[in-house]
Formats: C-alpha cells, sequence, structure tokens
C-alpha cells in the first residue's frame, strides 16, 4: 500500500498520533477531517490526502474513529512493537534518554549506554559498558537502534562502530551530519535547531509575525 | 528587510548556519550555492532564493564569503546575543539541558531550575529553587526564556505560570501542544516525534525508498 510518501507526509504522522492519543484519553470516539486539520493547522482536504497515502481510514461525511484511526497511524510509524536501543554517550543528554520512560512505553527499549568513560557516568537505570566492549554485547543481544549522545567530535567514529557492528538504524543526537552508508536509517535530532528557531521568533517578533505557529 | 517569511525557510536557517560554521572550522573561504545547496538537499535556485528573504548575500557567480555568510545569518537567527534560561523541570531532560555547554556557548546562559521538588533534583551546575519561588526569582532577574521540562501533565499549569509571570518565550519539551497567548512565543521540541519518525522509516525500508534521508 505505502508508496513514495514525502517527508513532510512523514513528520505528521506523529503529530496525528499525539492529537489522536489525546482525543482518546479525554474520551472522544468521532473526529471530522476539519477538527483534526484544525488542530494540525492544516486544510480538511490536506488531512485526507495525507491519509490517502496509506489506504481508507474513514467514510467522508462520518468522520474517523479516534481508536481505530489511532491503532491504524500507530501501525504505519511501526509503534507497537519492541525495539531493542543502545546509546553512545553517558553524558547529560545520554542521561536523560536512559531514564525516560515515555521511550519505554511505547515500545523503546533502552538495553544499555556505551561510554569510553563508563566509571565516570551517573547512570543507574541501565547497564553502563565501556564503548570497546560493544561487540561483545551483540554477541548475545540484538540491537534495532542506537543512539548517537557522544560529544560532537566523537560522533562521526561511533557512527562507523556502530555500522560496521551491523546495526542499520542510528538516532542522532551530535549536531553533525553523518555520513551515511546505505542500507543504513539515520533520523538527526539537532536540538540547538529547535532553539536556533526561538531566538529566530524572539527576534522578528515585530516584524515579520511569526509569533506561536504550531509545529 | 524582513517580510513574511515561511516556516520551511525558517527551519532551514539552523541548518544553514550549522554547515557553514562547519565549512569556516576546516578553513573554507568560499562556498558556492551549488555546493550550499548540495548539503543541504536543495537546489542552487532555493538557496538563493531563501537567502533572498533577508536581502543580498553575495554576488552571483562568485560564491558567498563563508564567515560572512555564517555571521549574517547568525545575525537573522537573533544569535550573537546573551539570552537569559530557566527551567521549569529538574528531572532528566532538565538536568541534560541545565548542564549542556552546546546552548551557553551560544549565548543561552541557564541561570536556573525551577522544580516542585528541588531537594530530589540531582543538580549542580545552576541553582534549583522551588516553583514558588519563580516571582521572587524574577525580581532580581530579567528572563528572556523559559523552557518546560516537566512532566507533560504538569505542563499546562506551568505554561499558564510562566505567561503570567510575564515571559514571553516558551522552549516546550513536553508533548502537549500548548493554549498560547497572544505576543507568546511557543517552540516545540517533540523528541518522540523525531523518534516515531524514525520508526516509520524502518518499518517502510524496503517499501518506501525512504532511507537515510537527510533532514
Amino acid at each position: 500500500m505505502t508508496k513514495t510518501v514525502s517527508e513532510a507526509v512523514i513528520k505528521r504522522l506523529p503529530r496525528y498520533y499525539r492529537y489522536l492519543k489525546d482525543l482518546e484519553a479525554k474520551g472522544e470516539v468521532k473526529v471530522s477531517s476539519v477538527d483534526l486539520a484544525s488542530r494540525m493547522g492544516l486544510t480538511a482536504s490536506q488531512v485526507r490526502q495525507d491519509f490517502c497515502n496509506f489506504g481508507e481510514f474513514g467514510q467522508q461525511g462520518y468522520g474517523y474513529d479516534v481508536k481505530k484511526l489511532k491503532t491504524e497511524i500507530s501501525r504505519i510509524l511501526g509503534l507497537g512493537k519492541n525495539y531493542s536501543v543502545i546509546i553512545f554517550g553517558g553524558g547529560n543528554i545520554g542521561s536523560a534518554l536512559a531514564g525516560y520512560k515515555g521511550f519505554s512505553n511505547e515500545g523503546f527499549i533502552v538495553k544499555a549506554v556505551f561510554d569510553k568513560f563508563p566509571s565516570k557516568c551517573k547512570i543507574d537505570t541501565v547497564p553502563v559498558y565501556n564503548t570497546d566492549e560493544l561487540g561483545k554485547f551483540l554477541e548475545n543481544e540484538k540491537v534495532d537502534i542506537a543512539v548517537i549522545a557522544t560529544q560532537t567530535k566523537d560522533a562521526p567514529e561511533v557512527a562507523e562502530l556502530i555500522i560496521s557492528s551491523g546495526i542499520k538504524n542510528i538516532w542522532n543526537f551530535a549536531p553533525i551530519d553523518l555520513n551515511l552508508k546505505k542500507g543504513v536509517i539515520v533520523e538527526n535530532m539537532f536540538m540547538s535547531d529547535s532553539l536556533f528557531v526561538l531566538s529566530y521568533k524572539m527576534s522578528h517578533k515585530n516584524t515579520g509575525g511569526q509569533n506561536g505557529r504550531k509545529q
């Protein structure tokens, strides 16, 4: 069913998922494409087009069943499975991710943190190993996702290690674009980019009308 | 000079800035719009159009001066100033942000963390206060940006507190869209959205050709 779906549509899927979870938590049973569009800052026609990429989710004029649509989008996002995750870098961000329950609730299970100096890491939620021990660790564990939360200068080398060890999916927090190998998926999470967008909007508050736009 | 600039262009500015910092660090003096476009996954014409929003940064055919362009984009982003930042929530994410040097290097200075249970927070980089002490704190400090790194359920109430205390700019990590008041800028940083985009790409690896696209 899935053909080439644009990056913009893919990026909207987690937001639909978030809104639908919220509606479900509030006990809502039905939602119209107009309501959904208004929450997303889109037109109803765009919402219907987005869903058209993945099949038919509702009948025009009747609205969508909240629970069914949420389940469908969860499936499209690849959620509802368990993914085994390891984190490289046991500093501030690595520790935060290792302890964040929001990820495990969605099936992203952090199994271990790897660091060049494990004894310096203050992490008690998962085991911390020396980066050199990755090979040994992988003898007994299948890893779906490696997170790069090292210092920027160490990120390329860590990415090489991850890829050469056969892990195919990287969630990268180091503010650097990694050289990609075919077949490896890298999703970048550049927190500074978001902060800089905020400072842009602060600086242009009275000139550009860019206030408080929803993401 | 700045008119209504599209959200897509604004989101690309931090990436230009990142690339230009990288080029400068590598000692590059000039960069063509073709080179820049290739790194950004855009066309040269798009790059020129992006910059056209803000004036003229180079002469066609001569390329851009790396240092000058970086300085110009830094200025457009509102960087190169000092912003005073406070963080609500001293848990995993709040602690990580309080200790992250990448932000202070760009002028975002974390002054304090506020939490309902300060004694439970393990933060030694900045003072941690009880959320009730915000008013007192603001008698002596001007705050530019408040970061919401609380639990999701507490985020709306904290947002109310922030806005009622007169702080105009919010960087929100809680995965919830806050109700905005006119004149308040909220930039959302939804980490799960990025993780879910990764799991989408993992799930559609062999069907949609969505591998390793640059952000």
